[in-house]
C-alpha cells in the first residue's frame, strides 16, 4: 500500500522519545513502531529524524494551553497500546472493542447516493462547486425535519459540519477563553482537551486530576450518573453527553427538566452531545430540545456517524437555535454562522449527498439497521459481564458498556485484558477521575469478534 | 420559511414516533422558499423572526474578539449582494466571477475512484471508519513525493485537511491569542479574521480600516506586490500567500529568499498559502520549501480545491516540518499534530480517495488540464481589460487578474459592473485597505461565460 517501506520507522531514536517522550502513561511506548494499523501512523508525524536536531528555533513561543494538555489525546493513546502489542503479539487476533470506532458496511442506499453525486460532478450539470458553509439546504431541512419533528427547531437553525468533534471545537473558539465550563465526569475527553487548548482552564492539577477552573460534574452509579446539581457551580457552559460517552447511560426526562432549569437558573448554556439517540428506545429524550424551553440555552451536536458508519465519511451537524442569546441579547448562532463562515468551507458534499440518503425512507430503516445490530453486540457483552458477576452499566441506550472493577485501576484493568486476551478496551480513568476503576467496552465490532472477545472474557474471569 | 409548525414542544409521550416522524418530511421540502443561490442561505441564521423577541438571554458573555469583526465574512457578502441582485433581474443572465469557485468538471479519472470508494464502504473489505486525523499514509506519502520532490518534506510533516481555510483556523488555535501577525494587504480575509476571533488584535480602526496590532504589508504595483520588509515590523507570525489571492502575483525566488532571511533574522514563523501553486509556470517557487533554511520557519498551506474543482469536495494538507521549533526547542508539529487529534477526525476517507487519484499519473495529467483551461480564461480576461486601457496585474502565475481603477472606491466598481452588466466580481477593498481601487476578476468560470462577461466588460467600458 504504502510508497514508503513500513519499517523506516523502528528506529525511533533518542530524539524521537524527546519529541514524543510526554511521559504519559508506561514504558510501553518507546517500543511503538508505525505497523498495519493505521492509527499507528498517528504518531509518525512526530517521529524522529536527524534533522530534528537543528539548532535553529523561532522566537515564538509555544501555546502555553497546550503545554497545560496532559499525555497525549486519549484514543491515539490506546492506539499506540494496541500496536506495541501487536508487535509484541503478532500471531495474535487482536479484537478492538476500543475506540468506538464502527465496523459494519455502510448500507448501499447511502453508498450508492455518495457514489452517484461524486461521478455526477465529472459532469457539467452535476458539477458544484463551494456549497453554503452551513450545509446544503436540502439537508439541513431534512435534519430539521427527521430528527426535530414538531420541536420548533428549523432549517437555519442546523448547521451541518464534518462531525461533533470538530464543531465542539469550533464551538469553543465561539466561546473563547473567558468562559468557565463543567464536565460530566468521566467525559468525551474532547471537550475538556479543547477548553484546556482555548485558554478556559487553569494548570492541570495532578493530585486530583483536573484542570483548575473547570467544573467536573461527578456521574456515578451512586448519583444514577446524573450529577448533583446541587452541588455544581454556575459555569457559563454545561457540556453534557446523553446517552453517555463513556458511561453509556442516558439522561431521563425528569433529569434533563432539572438540567434545563438548572441552566436557566444559571443563565448557563448547555452544549448537549447527542451523538448516540438513535440508540435510545422508549421515552427517554433523544434530543434536548425535546425539553421545553431548552431552545433558550442549548446548543446540540449530532452526527452521522454510530447510525450509518460515517466514522470515516464525516458529517455531523450542530443546532443552535435562533431563541439562544448571550447576555446582551445578541443571537449566539450569529457568531457561530460567523465562525463556520471564517474557518470552515462545508461538508463534503459527497458526504452530504450521502447524509440525504440517509434521511430517506429506505436511509432510515437501513440506519435502524445499523443500530440495532450493535445493539445486540452491546446485550451480548452487557450479559457477558453480568453472568460473570460484574456490576455493568450502560449499554441499553447506547453501545457502551462501563463495567464497574471495584478498587483496581483502570489502565491496569485495560492492560491485563489486553495482555490475556488480546481485546482492547478503553480504560476508564482515561474519561476523567471519576471513570477510575471502570473500563468501557464498546458494542462497535463484527459479531463474530464480539462473540469471541466474550468467549475470552468468560475465559479470563471464570 | 419554516418547514414546520411553530408550535411549542408536545409532551412527546411517545417521542419515538416524534423522532422518525417520516411523514414530516415528504411533503414538506415544495415549501421550502428556495432562493436560486447556495449562497443566499447564509445570511438566513441571523435573520429576524418572531422567535427571535424572546425575552431570555442567558448570562454568557459574547465573546468579545467575535464582536470586534467587521460586517460579514466577505464571500458571503458578495454572494448576499449577488442573491440581491438575481431577485431585482429575475431574468438576467448573471455571470459569477467573484468568489473564485471552480466550474469545471471534476476529471473522471478522480471521480470513478471516490465512487469506487464510496461504493467499497458497503463491503466488508472496503470498510473503513476512524481514520488517522492526520490523513491516510498513502495520501500523505504521494503528496510528499509529488509536490515535495527532493525538497526533504516527509510523509509525517503532512497534514492532510478538509481544506485550508480550515486549517488557517487550526493554525491560529494552535498559536493562540498571545502571538502579533503580519499580512499581507490585500490579503484573502481568513487570516484577518481568524486572527481576530482567536483573540490577537486589538479593536477595529475605521479610520485607516485596520485592526490594531495587526502588521499590514502593503503588496500594491509601486512595490511589485511584495512587502517593503525594511518597513515591516517584527511579529511571531506572518502569513503569506503565494501566488497571491487576491493580487494575482507571485512572489519571485529572489523574493522568497528575502522573505525567508527576514523571518530568520527575526524568529518568525511563515505560514505559506500555496493554494495556487500549480499556477506558477517558470522558475517561480511553487512551494515556500524550495528556498533552503525554510523548514526552520515556515509552515506551507495547500488545496485540491483549485486544481481538481475539489471547492466542495473538501480536501488539502499543511506541511509542518519536524524542523519548526517554538523558542523553547518545543517542535511546532507535535503541537498540530495534538490540535489536529483534539479538533479534527479527518478528512473525508472518500475525498482522499479522490486525492490519491489526483496524484496518479493521469490524475496529474487531468488536474494540470483544468489548470491550463482556467490559464487560458485568465488571459482572455487580461487581454479584455487591457485592451480597454486599463492597468491589470496578476493574472500570469493566478487565475486571478487584478484591475486598477485608480480613485475609484472598489464597492462602487463592484456595484456598477454588476448593475450594468450582471456580472459579479470582488471589490478589492474587501481583502484590505490596500486593495481600495481594484477589482478582482476570477477567471473561474465556462468559457462561454468569461467571453460573454468579457463582451460586456468591452460594452460598458468601450
Amino acid at each position: 500500500m504504502s510508497v514508503l517501506p513500513h519499517s523506516h520507522v523502528s528506529p525511533l531514536s533518542s530524539s524521537s522519545s524527546a519529541f514524543f517522550n510526554q511521559n504519559t502513561f508506561s514504558g510501553v511506548r518507546t517500543q511503538i513502531v508505525s505497523v498495519s494499523s493505521k492509527k499507528a501512523g498517528v504518531c509518525k508525524c512526530v517521529a524522529a529524524s536527524p534533522a530534528e536536531q537543528t539548532a535553529y528555533k523561532t522566537k515564538v513561543s509555544r501555546n502555553g494551553n497546550i503545554a497545560k494538555l496532559q499525555a497525549g489525546y486519549l484514543f491515539p493513546e490506546i492506539g499506540r497500546r494496541k500496536a506495541a502489542h501487536m508487535l509484541k503479539y503478532p500471531d495474535a487476533q487482536v479484537i478492538s472493542l476500543g475506540i468506538g470506532d464502527t465496523t459494519e458496511p455502510i448500507p448501499e442506499v447511502i453508498t450508492s447516493a455518495m457514489a452517484k453525486r461524486a461521478l455526477g460532478l465529472s459532469t457539467v450539470e452535476g458539477y458544484s462547486g463551494y456549497g453554503a458553509e452551513q450545509g446544503e439546504k436540502q439537508l439541513r431541512a431534512q435534519l430539521a425535519s427527521t430528527f426535530y419533528t414538531n420541536l420548533g427547531i428549523e432549517e437555519d437553525d442546523i448547521f451541518v459540519s464534518d462531525g461533533a468533534k470538530s464543531d465542539i471545537s469550533r464551538l469553543q473558539v465561539l466561546f473563547g477563553s473567558n468562559v468557565t465550563m463543567a464536565v460530566q465526569d468521566p467525559s468525551y475527553p474532547a471537550y475538556v482537551d479543547s477548553s484546556v487548548i482555548i485558554g478556559q482552564t487553569g494548570q492541570y492539577q495532578k493530585d486530583i486530576e483536573k484542570f483548575a477552573n473547570i467544573e467536573y460534574m461527578k456521574c456515578t452509579p451512586e448519583n444514577d450518573f446524573f450529577p448533583d446539581l446541587s452541588k455544581v457551580s454556575r459555569t457559563d457552559i454545561i457540556f453534557f453527553c446523553s446517552p453517555n460517552n463513556p458511561t453509556g447511560s442516558a439522561a431521563s426526562r425528569e433529569q434533563l427538566i432539572q438540567l434545563v432549569k438548572f441552566a436557566k437558573d444559571n443563565g448557563s448554556i448547555i452544549v448537549y452531545d447527542s451523538a448516540y439517540a438513535m440508540y435510545v428506545s422508549g421515552d427517554t429524550p433523544k434530543s434536548i430540545f425535546e425539553i421545553p424551553g431548552a431552545k433558550e440555552v442549548a446548543i446540540e451536536t449530532a452526527s452521522f456517524s454510530k447510525y450509518a458508519g460515517f466514522t470515516g465519511v464525516r458529517l455531523g451537524w450542530t443546532v443552535v437555535p435562533k431563541e439562544l442569546k448571550y447576555s446582551d441579547g445578541f443571537p449566539v448562532a450569529k457568531d457561530f454562522n460567523r465562525i463556520v463562515c471564517t474557518g470552515f468551507n462545508g461538508a463534503s458534499n459527497i458526504a452530504q449527498a450521502g447524509g440525504l440518503a440517509c434521511l430517506s425512507p429506505e436511509g432510515l430503516e437501513a440506519m435502524h439497521e445499523v443500530v440495532g445490530f450493535y445493539k445486540e453486540n452491546t446485550k451480548i457483552i452487557v450479559d457477558t459481564f453480568t453472568s460473570l458477576g460484574f456490576k455493568v452499566y450502560g449499554g441499553i441506550h447506547a453501545p457502551y458498556v462501563w463495567v464497574h472493577f471495584p478498587g483496581q485501576s483502570s489502565w491496569d484493568v485495560f492492560s491485563e485484558i489486553l495482555e490475556k486476551t488480546h481485546v482492547v478496551t478503553t480504560p476508564g480513568s482515561g474519561f476523567g477521575p471519576a471513570g477510575e476503576g471502570f473500563v468501557r467496552v464498546s458494542a462497535f465490532g463484527h459479531r463474530d469478534n464480539v462473540l469471541e472477545a466474550c468467549r475470552r472474557f468468560k475465559e479470563l474471569y471464570k
